[in-house]
């Protein structure tokens, strides 16, 4: 897919370039010093958003020129942002990858000379490709009960199927043998299944690359006991989060980890770390997550040579023992803009040690853009769950849902608590909350349950009971859009 | 509150001892015989579960007879079991889990001499309490739409307050000074802020200890970084899931991870390790983790001075280079027999170097079973949000469901795509799927939406668009019980 980028009139990329909160604007600024010194054809156009942003009264972090000015560039490198305390529910980092669907957040972590950590001389160089825009993210949550909240955990199969896609490309692109998808589908066979099932039929197109599923508890296991076995790990977005994390603190911590947010349209360049409000303007701070951000923007934008050139830079800089605090502590820690001289100064030079690798560019996957990702041939409506707050004993309620529905084209097939089936009784010793799921299902094997009945289902129950959330049970194709409870046959 | 032990009639403990599949019976055979070295007043009831059960066709997998006897102990130490394939879509493991909801998960790690890990000498020496019951895994999932599919994250405040109130307590058991609470509370501020409210209210409580919350993923980042800052660490079951099994990496791997399975009424111990059919008869597995969960039921029964003898067998047969496979390799690794013996023959002495912590008797906690656990003095319903199906531009939705609810007391607020705001529009570069959320309010800022106006909300929309999901939105004690969208107001 064409990478979209807009050219000056003078043929450079043009990028925003927001400095952020902060120590952002000096790693910001040390970033930039080594693009323009590594001559990458880049032109900047400087926008605000965070902290600033939110005390002058938009709750979103981000104003409209910023967002007028991703539109325009389709690229952003950026500083942390901060969301200072009393302002806006949701952070300006969160706006912007939302506003922009970027849907992939890669998180790339190596191995760097001079830094220790316990994994030194293994060579750690992975890359966790997490998906960014679904899963619990979507924050869609409501109480229901006074003692009970719920999230709803959304995964669709487009959206695995671009993060999928965008992980083989990257294995593609940066010459890796190995993709693992770390997913939960031996206990959530719908949502994280779709994920593993989408990861086996894509797999299937990328026959050069190995593919593997693992589970994620047992991914996060085995990055602690050997990490060099990873080379990309594709999941999606909340084990993402947790494994992206864990994987920045094998290499030497935040100072070192950099990532982009990609999407169809914009993508977006950020060190992983915050704002650190503390250190901010003393000149300490390690800016290579940062730098290595940029690296990352110029390969997005096609500046291959440049991108070399700072790493190779960085690289050099680190063997020779130039550190920063985070790294050495403060004393003989090399200062932000000393690190960054140094960087400089060995642009381009192969370092004597540490591996570079070769980088093509990344080919962005085309998924389709139809909402209706999935079409069936056959669907029909055959049950639905009513879930009911209650302190009523559950055999009182399953006995009173049982009598209202008695007329009715359905039947109750089992009452649940948080997932195990309760009525009829199984001999649990389930310790309830006042949130029940009453299952209904037709009588009939045969056929469709109408708008209708439906409807006449919920009002015949909550005539009795207080409902407060209702679930269509969906056949797709033959195939049951719905799991069973513990216990129920 | 008291310990529920069935005692026989010469005063000792019944246990239900369930020897598993694979390499089950013979670590479940190696604890028994260190259980019985040690002098510990216990009697076994054997039964059977896992892999011979479901190919009896017993679909759970675990047989009457089994849940009399546990019923009966309250006690059980069981060896890993397994589920053939095509057999059982749950497993006996977690049939027994929630047969009798055994709550906290309780998983211990520390360094043991002469087991080499990047962390070694650092003095690891933590426990990860995990929710067992609730959240993701209680497994309700719904396909939304063809191409979406949907699972419940349910946490409630009763299940927080117990898992919470189990971290304080073996806090206090163990001597332990400090308690993380790690949640991501900041994304999800109902689900995980519930639990992270629950913590700092209980916390006050425990004025003892010292409680600290931390966001997960940074503590995954943090336990890699620098695990021996960690004491107690309390959390969610997809959270603990992850954590428990990065923890046991950091100490030489499952071999040496032990658990308990703790309930109001059953307790469950067993090595958090797998059936290893492959290692089956073979004599060379490592016993160490099924010893170690027989030292925790020991404690559990009041066998404090057989448990301690057991835990310095451990250490000293670790201290003197008596180790096993899983550590050395097959040259010069003891068998599971020879381990087992070396145990024995140093119970109750005194480890050179090892430090053994001294325990007092877990207090377990007691919470209300009131189902209703959480009052509200007042409640409304104010709103309801529809969850639709369609393949229309959402501009077209949007006015659609405008219109069907013009003359109805609710309006339409907004139309959201996975947790972002899409109409009105916001200038979002939304690439939506086929599931969208109408959230519908009502137009009067004061009463109650009655149950007819609910239905006739859901009835009107329906009779254009297809929906499969309601939530009422309600407000208890004047706070909205519901999250916004990103972009909502």
């Amino acid at each position: 897919m064409e990478r979209k980028v807009h050219l000056t009139p003078s043929g450079r990329a043009l990028v925003t370039l927001i400095p952020g909160d902060g120590i952002g604007p000096e790693v910001v600024s040390a970033a930039r010093r080594v693009v323009e010194a590594a001559g990458a054809k880049i032109e900047w156009e400087e926008r605000a958003a965070g902290a600033s942003v939110f005390t002058q009264g938009i709750a979103s972090g981000v104003p409209a020129d910023t967002i007028e000015s991703v539109r325009k560039t389709r690229v952003v490198l950026k500083g942390p942002l901060a969301t200072p305390v009393g302002f806006g529910e949701k952070s300006a980092n969160v706006t912007l990858r939302k506003l922009f669907e970027t849907y992939g957040n890669i998180r790339p972590v190596r191995e760097f000379p001079g830094v220790r950590t316990p994994y030194s001389g293994r060579g750690v160089d992975l890359v966790v490709v997490r998906e960014n825009v679904e899963d619990l993210y979507a924050g869609i949550e409501h109480m229901e009960t006074p003692g009970v909240a719920q999230c709803l955990k959304l995964i669709s199969r487009k959206g695995s199927e671009k993060i999928i896609r965008l992980a083989f490309e990257v294995a593609l692109a940066e010459g890796r043998r190995r993709v693992h998808c770390a997913t939960k589908a031996n206990i959530m066979k719908l949502t994280e299944g779709l994920m593993k099932r989408t990861f086996e039929a894509v797999a299937r197109e990328y026959p050069q690359v190995e593919a593997q599923h693992i589970i994620v508890d047992n991914c996060a296991h085995q990055l602690v006991k050997k990490p060099e076995q990873f080379d990309v790990i594709v999941t999606t977005n909340m084990n993402g989060d947790i494994l992206s994390d864990l994987t920045s603190a094998l290499i030497g911590g935040l100072g070192f980890a950099p990532s982009a947010n990609i999407g169809a349209e914009v993508a977006i360049f950020e060190a992983v770390h915050g704002s650190a409000p503390k250190y901010a303007g003393r000149n300490v701070i390690n800016p290579t997550a940062m730098m290595l951000s940029a690296v990352l923007m110029l390969r997005h934008v096609g500046e291959m040579d440049a991108a070399m050139a700072i790493e190779q830079g960085v690289l050099g800089a680190l063997e020779d023992g130039v550190l920063t605090r985070d790294v050495v502590g403060d004393a003989g820690a090399a200062s932000t803009t000393a690190f960054t001289d140094a960087v400089i100064q060995r642009l381009g030079r192969k370092p004597k040690q540490a591996a570079v690798r070769q980088y093509r560019p990344l080919n962005l996957p085309r998924v389709s853009s139809d909402p209706d990702f999935v079409k069936p041939k056959k669907r029909r409506v055959v049950g639905v769950d009513v879930f009911v707050e209650t302190s009523l004993p559950v055999e009182q309620l399953g006995r009173s849902v049982e009598e209202l529905v008695a007329a009715s084209p359905v039947e109750l097939k089992m009452v649940e608590s948080r997932g195990t089936k309760i009525y009829p009784a199984t001999g649990a010793m389930t310790d309830t909350v006042d949130h029940y799921r009453c299952r209904l299902v037709q009588r009939s094997a045969e056929g469709d349950l109408s708008e209708g009945q439906v409807l006449e289902v919920v009002r015949s129950i909550g005539a009795k009971h207080r409902w407060m959330h209702v679930e269509k049970l969906n056949e797709f194709d033959g195939i049951p859009g719905f799991t069973k409870a513990q216990g129920e046959d």
